[in-house]
């Protein structure tokens, strides 16, 4: 049996995406289906696999498919279960998503890590990070997620749960509250809700002028934008947040020493402003043996199909 | 040929100490040379060399000897090299000391690595982290070292210096001067010289009453010392010293999700007043699904064997 395809899906609170993958990285179909309308996980299950299968006898695949690559929020590679899952209405529980999966599937091997691991596999396996084998993955997402991947390997640690740099403190003393009930996350401040938090405090504590001022609400594509009309605090706001980023990176550089560090993620489209203050920032804080020699590199998947392709990218190694 | 013992090398700034070792993590026989009595590197080599092959005959393992691990300030896996190492007289340029101490063995293979991973290995293969996949070492001496080990290996990083988390940031915002350059480095608070520095800053910002009052130079052992006496300004100095580690540790926890970090080194001693200082802060900053989950425990290794074991454990990897 030729067996030369896998199924990557990525799992989001709203909707789930499905592909069809090669080796090569081509999604050689794609569709979506709703994550939200259900509040038990097992009707949810019986859509996912009869989409899947659909998918792949339109794609002509049939009895080539390797396996199946899940990326989904608190997705353990070790246990295939979600749990504590906010944004899942049916994952607030523990749920044995793989177990149940490839057993709708016929028995198709399943595989389950969360969204930032994913992103990662899938840098690894057709993006930025080809040949790498030691970086660090940062999605810039609504949170800030990471994968952190050493010796060629996600680094899952001892339960399944490492890599959770969002939740590392960017800030000790009066940080900002953080979803997760702590002070200071690095997420609170280098999300794309951590720079319209930003802004919405910068505003509110000068009497600058920006473009930003009468918005109803802002959202950091609001910054981004005005960034580039040449808005002062805009700018500043990017600068600030790169600087976050880039003391943060140097300690995780002190832990990992990676070759990179690669972004993903909606505020990650604000390289132009983001760059360069993260490079200053991390520079300045790391140790003199690494000064310049880290890369910040973006990724190279294209946005519409990398949730997909970071998936499917953990079935190769089923 | 009967292979089954190794030799451990302990490079330190002024000895180095020498020991033939069993599978069992038995130090059959030791001795030490100086380390500081050499500018150069060539001697050093020969006569650490002429020792070790004493040190091998004395103790019945001739032809026995699988190969030699060393321990050394600065040393880098990857390369078998030490480099601006400001201890080492002879280790401030680029030294080839693999290469060097394996020809002067007659082709014996030589592993290298810095102390705290050294310490790691050791801890894993003899120690308290026996059966341990995923922990970090940290070693509490003059400085802050780490060893972190995910899925039973040592990471060394892109580079083989990866693990140097007495220079990750322990105060973002007027941070005491640390000697790599930086500033608010976890060294320059946990460190035994950061205890010293912890109680002479506050003996002088503060009128309290202590036992360290008066003394001519204070050292973190006169801070222990204080404190085993009761002296409420050293058990606060501890309480503060643990408070930094482990907020510090729950970034850490964030990062590699390890079962256990394990302390060692002097001021590791002070455990009495260290503990539960640590597990506090660390259970305060870590996110919910580690707190209470993530041992803190101690070196298990006879402290003057520790240092010889760990380097002799690398060897069994050879």
């Amino acid at each position: 049996m030729d067996s030369t395809f896998v199924v990557g899906i990525d799992v989001g609170g709203q909707t789930s995406k499905i592909g069809v993958v090669d080796a090569r990285g081509t999604v050689l179909a794609q569709t979506v289906i709703r994550t939200d309308t259900y509040d038990k996980v097992e009707p949810y299950i019986a859509e996912l696999a009869e989409a899947v299968n659909k998918l792949i006898k339109e794609s002509g695949t049939e009895g080539k498919v390797r396996g199946i690559g899940v990326g989904a929020p608190n997705g353990n590679y070790y246990t295939g279960t979600i749990e504590n899952a906010p944004n899942l209405l049916w994952g607030r529980e523990r749920v044995e998503f793989s177990k149940l999966l490839s057993e709708a599937m016929g028995g198709l091997p399943v595989a389950l890590t969360n969204d930032a691991n994913a992103a990662a596999v899938g840098e690894m396996t057709y993006g930025a990070a080809r040949g790498m084998k030691n970086f660090i993955m940062i999605t810039l997402g609504t949170g800030v997620g990471s994968g952190i991947v050493i010796n060629g390997e996600v680094v899952y640690g001892h339960d399944g749960f490492a890599g959770e740099l969002g939740h590392t403190a960017a800030v000790r003393n009066n940080g900002r509250t953080c979803g997760c009930g702590k002070t200071g996350c690095l997420e609170t401040y280098a999300s794309a809700t951590g720079v319209a938090r930003t802004a919405r405090e910068w505003l509110e504590l000068t009497d600058e002028p920006s473009l930003l001022r009468g918005l109803d609400s802002i959202a950091s594509k609001d910054v981004y934008e005005a960034a580039k009309e040449g808005d002062k605090l805009a700018l500043k706001i990017f600068e600030f947040t790169g600087k976050i980023l880039g003391r943060s990176f140097a300690d995780f550089v002190a832990f990992s020493s990676p070759e990179a560090i690669v972004l993903f993620g909606g505020l990650a489209r604000a390289k132009e402003f983001l760059t360069e203050p993260i490079e200053n920032s991390l520079n300045e804080n790391v140790l003199p043996l690494w000064k310049g020699k880290v890369k910040i590199v973006y990724s190279q998947l294209k946005e519409s199909d990398a949730a997909i392709l970071g998936a499917s990218a953990l079935a190769w190694e089923l």
